[in-house]
């Protein structure tokens, strides 16, 4: 680094300022000070891991059926006593459920009677209105009669399928891609479509234009653009400006799902999809529950051309949320607490996501390739071809931790010697001895 | 009635006793005192009105295409300043809402954090224990892991069927039927074979039989047995054993809606169908929306055979409930107030259709027919034939009056002449004016 004397004149401010935005950098980790020497940019073990570069999976229409993993995960139960590598769910200590639970507990009691009411299908105005104005952000302009709201991006993905797709159809998806959109898949009996992804510009539109060619009918394409989930990357805008036009030219509807898109380690939040949208062609799907409750079941739906369709199958499907909670959700964003929350708990992924990956890069075997996500908390990690992730997976359990095994986020068995991890927990001990200790297991299958 | 001294001598109380008990009698309306003369049973206008014996619809199948009210039905929406005869839904004044507040809100705040976490997608252990428990009194048994816990009814239903068939399949109503039933149909992209129900034995079993002989595969029945809406019988227990044993001959799964089952207005709770369900081919479907809480979306299904398939639908369709309100009515049930409530809410619900049927008596068409339900809080009735229930709904909705009209009720158009009342309401002036006047509409279209 230039000196903090040299630091001050280039930059124009004073000798205080700039040793501040130094000692601010060195308490981030990221320049450490030298006696006698100056300062000088932190080398991070894990900086000198690869990225992983692209899958290598032939695109092949997937009927999906050997490949559910229902039985297998657990990791989406609440277990204290396991290491969390595995679902992608932050540490509740992260999360505003204390500041939420007091907004709720007053908004019931303000309500009594009232707040057991029915609400209408569409979701609470007030949450529309809030989601819609935070729309902007993304590079959309919603109002709130373009927004349903849903349970969970769950039910918002769930709704999306059924209003364009019918039971045999088949759906483009990233390869590879977040297991609970390809069990989606599987219960409305869609087939799969996979398309290889790379770390940086996400899904490959070429292999994509070449397998729309090949394949009769595509009825949707179901993508994860933001930071993406498990491999990290965020599409660059003119890729999914490109991507949009690809979808529109075929007519085919793309359901985007933006559930971690709030979530950028630094700097703005990335455009959606949606933004790019210039026909209704794109159904965008999130919610809250990756940053502010998973329990609140609290996300929405902006579905364009299917707006109506969305709407009546939300209230023949499950009717309108439940009032109190959503309402307890709208009041913390609209009275600033999200917006706050935020900017902590961006920092706390990318210092887990950091700390992570340092612990990965000590502990597993020389050979792996790791993903540098630029927002969320879920790593993607390629072991080396000998490692049978799905042996790690059962090997980890057996000591008490859980992680997602490559072949989950697969629609035809692929990414056998993959993992994801998540890094949703503050690091600590625990997290120490069971990244350590993944890492040895790692390392013996690898040496068989 | 015998004097009260004759009554005391007969029935062996002291005579304080058969005071009180004639006393009782007259405040609940159902005698009258007159002076120097003694006890009188109380003659109520609305006694002489006749029963609806039978629709005439012939089964045929029918695509739904055609009927689709959803534009129509604004009665879902809360209007306070209309006069509300449309909806199903009890008063909030009736229901326990602000001490369900009060629960919820010390919930929310003993909880903090931890109320944010996802629960398990079958719903959380001791509102599974409690329902479980109840349901010994419908003649069912069901252990925890029989049931799921739902989005209200709404969604249970839509679990069930989503199950057990695939769109373009047929699937067996009664005839009339609940509007919401039939518009889940419709967005699932099915068909629907009604059949003609009595006010005595519900479904007419023998037209059931012939139409399942003439009829190439029928996918599932979905069926109200309990306090049918809108025709208000309870399907005696031969009938329902009767209808059982049918539908398990030909394996016909039946869904069954049992959401008023709670509500008899006198008597013991009437069993399900479940109750007689010997191979686990009754999925049964209810919520606490019509006796607890609208607004708080807690529903549930035991899923018989189908239960494996119902978890993973859920898990994919909408995830697992919000966990606050679901604790919230769990420890209403917990804590005996559920039971409590009802007592005092069933009364309700009797008086308020014994008030409105003879309101009706007063104001409508000598040449009415009118249901007798003996649970529940709604009423059918049958207008003279000239009568366009879609025209009176109209006009009423253009005075401020809700109702909802016969063809809602039709998988085929049919009931042109007939509306359903909701009596949800405490009787009051508004709503005495409201009756005269949709009276006074009636009139009018009858004798044009």
């Amino acid at each position: 680094m230039p000196s903090v004397r040299q630091f001050s004149r280039e930059q124009r401010v004073s000798i205080p300022t700039a040793l501040h935005a130094y000692v601010t950098l060195e308490m981030r980790g990221l320049v450490e000070a030298r006696p006698k020497s100056g300062f000088y940019v932190s080398v991070r073990f894990s900086d000198a891991i690869p990225q992983i570069v692209r899958a290598v999976t032939a695109p092949k229409v997937s009927d999906l059926a050997q490949t559910d993993p229902l039985d297998l995960i657990r990791a989406d139960e609440y277990q204290p006593d396991k290491v969390q590598l595995g679902s992608a769910v932050p540490s509740p200590d992260l999360l505003p459920g204390v500041r939420l639970a007091r907004i709720m507990s007053g908004v019931a009691r303000r309500l009594g009677a009232s707040g057991g009411n029915y609400g209408p299908v569409a979701g609470l105005p007030l949450l529309r209105r809030e989601i819609a104005r935070r729309s902007l952000s993304a590079g959309m302009n919603f109002g709130p009669e373009d927004l349903v709201v849903t349970l969970g991006a769950t039910e918002a993905v769930a709704l999306a399928l059924r209003a364009v797709c019918s039971p045999g159809d088949t759906v483009v998806v990233e390869s590879p891609t977040f297991f609970g959109l390809l069990r989606q898949l599987r219960e409305i009996g869609l087939k799969a479509l996979p398309i290889p992804v790379d770390a940086i510009n996400g899904i490959d539109l070429d292999a994509l234009a070449s397998a729309l060619g090949k394949t009769p009918r595509v009825a949707a394409m179901l993508l994860v653009p933001n930071f993406h989930n498990p491999v990290g990357f965020v599409m660059p805008d003119d890729k999914k400006r490109e991507l949009v036009r690809l979808a529109a030219s075929r007519d085919i509807p793309i359901i985007e799902d933006d559930i971690f898109g709030d979530l950028p380690h630094q700097g703005p939040r990335p455009r959606a999809l949606k933004a790019f949208d210039r026909d209704g062609g794109v159904i965008v799907c999130s919610s809250f529950s990756k940053s502010i409750s998973p329990g609140y079941r609290v996300g929405y739906i902006a579905a364009g051309k299917w707006q109506q369709r969305v709407l009546a199958l939300k209230r023949t499907q499950s009717g309108g949320n439940p009032l109190l909670p959503t309402l307890a959700v709208a009041e913390f964003l609209e009275s600033g607490g999200y917006d706050r929350f935020l900017r902590s708990f961006r920092q706390s992924c990318r210092q887990q996501v950091a700390a992570m990956r340092e612990a990965i890069g000590h502990s597993f075997p020389a050979e792996i390739r790791l993903s540098r996500p630029a927002g969320g908390y879920v790593l993607w990690c390629e072991l080396p071809a000998r490692v049978d992730a799905m042996e790690l997976f059962h090997r980890a359990r057996a000591v008490g931790i859980v992680i997602a095994p490559g072949p989950f986020f697969a629609a035809d068995n692929g990414f056998r010697n993959f993992i994801r991890i998540s890094c949703g927990y503050p690091w600590n001990a625990q997290l120490e001895r069971g990244v350590h200790l993944l890492g040895q297991l790692a390392r013996q299958l690898s040496v068989r």
